[in-house]
């Protein structure tokens, strides 16, 4: 599946930054380590000449991003041919405080993949995919749940983005202030940010024989 | 500056979705929350033919939101005439477990808005924007650091959209199974999501007389 399998990917037009070139990274490690932190992007593509950012679950496979929705939804509509997109994901580790407004930032993590989605008709691959976003958020759940049955299936739509034309942005570390600003009274550091889960919530609406306890899949990510 | 001050935001093509319209908003108090709740947004825009998707700071002063960015960044640049946009916010509240595979869920809380994106050019409202924004995370900190210089200030480029062709998209509850799955022997519930602040680093560069404790407005955020 990996068609090049150099331990970067490569560094094009849309991938170069025009500033702060020095937080931009193309190796695959680093990109495969921001989408496997998190399980929701932002998809963009252009719809009447205006650009569309839609929120919406994503898996990695590989050098493959994988997205879902009903066949009824716009961009799923589109992608029936081919449809261009940027799919970005931003995590927020942390907010710096400079003692200068102007060296105020956020410590993030991003990845930001360009190309062309298509698709997936193949059957196979759209089972895998759609398990693959089913065990996103809790790796797992896809083989403790119902899977879809054919009318199911048929009322969702896979589209892939292979990753090929795609950077990672990071910025990390502490403040950035001016020398000549370190003297000033005002206090200057990093609040780092936290994400995780509360303790869940279990559904009341079962009937079956069996209540079933909270998997360990889902204790281990609490 | 509310030009219509009716209580919802108008329906437009772009804002009326396609399907799951029962989890769309109009309400500005309802908008108005969900950007209230965060400082990072989703900036996309259409380059070369192409859709791009930034992250990036916002802050909503009335029935503004405001970015920031450097003079040289391309979609600052490009908005110096104006700029097609769609500024998108989400947070993921809890992932849905279901007993199918099918009904799996995200609870979260999105604004989508779309519009022409102008460079302000009023150095009175360019200020209070980069206060906002210096506000956004810990709000009372653009009072307390030192502010832009005019060299700074020229470096720095403002962008607004008025908040017109906006919608906002809202899922809560709980699990959403068909009836004949009830009685199926897997755990199905909800798993909250959580997001807060660590404790603050603070900058041990600091060369004045005075080490400034954490201040108020951050404790009260951690």
């Amino acid at each position: 599946m990996v068609l090049d399998s150099s331990p970067a990917y490569s560094a094009g037009p849309r991938t170069t930054p025009t500033r702060l070139a020095e937080r931009a990274r193309y190796d695959r490690a680093a990109v495969h380590a921001i989408l496997d932190a998190d399980y929701i992007c932002h998809l963009g593509f252009v719809a009447d000449g205006a650009p569309v950012v839609l929120p919406t679950m994503y898996a990695r496979v590989g050098e493959r991003l994988y997205l879902h929705g009903s066949t009824g939804s716009r961009p799923l509509h589109a992608a029936r041919e081919c449809l261009r997109v940027c799919v970005t994901v931003t995590l927020n580790d942390g907010v710096v405080l400079a003692r200068s407004a102007f060296h105020h930032s956020i410590n993030y993590r991003s990845v930001m993949a360009h190309g062309i989605a298509h698709r997936v008709v193949d059957e196979q691959e759209r089972r895998m995919a759609l398990d693959a976003l089913v065990n996103a958020p809790f790796p797992g759940r896809a083989d403790d749940c119902r899977p879809p049955t054919p009318k199911e299936l048929a009322k969702t739509a896979v589209i892939r983005l292979d990753l090929a034309d795609v950077s990672a942005k990071v910025r990390t570390g502490g403040v950035g202030d001016d020398p000549e600003d370190l003297g000033l009274p005002h206090w200057a550091g990093v609040v780092p940010t936290t994400r995780g889960f509360a303790p869940p919530v279990t559904d009341d609406q079962g009937t079956g024989p069996v209540t079933a306890p909270v998997p360990d899949y889902v204790r281990q990510a609490l």
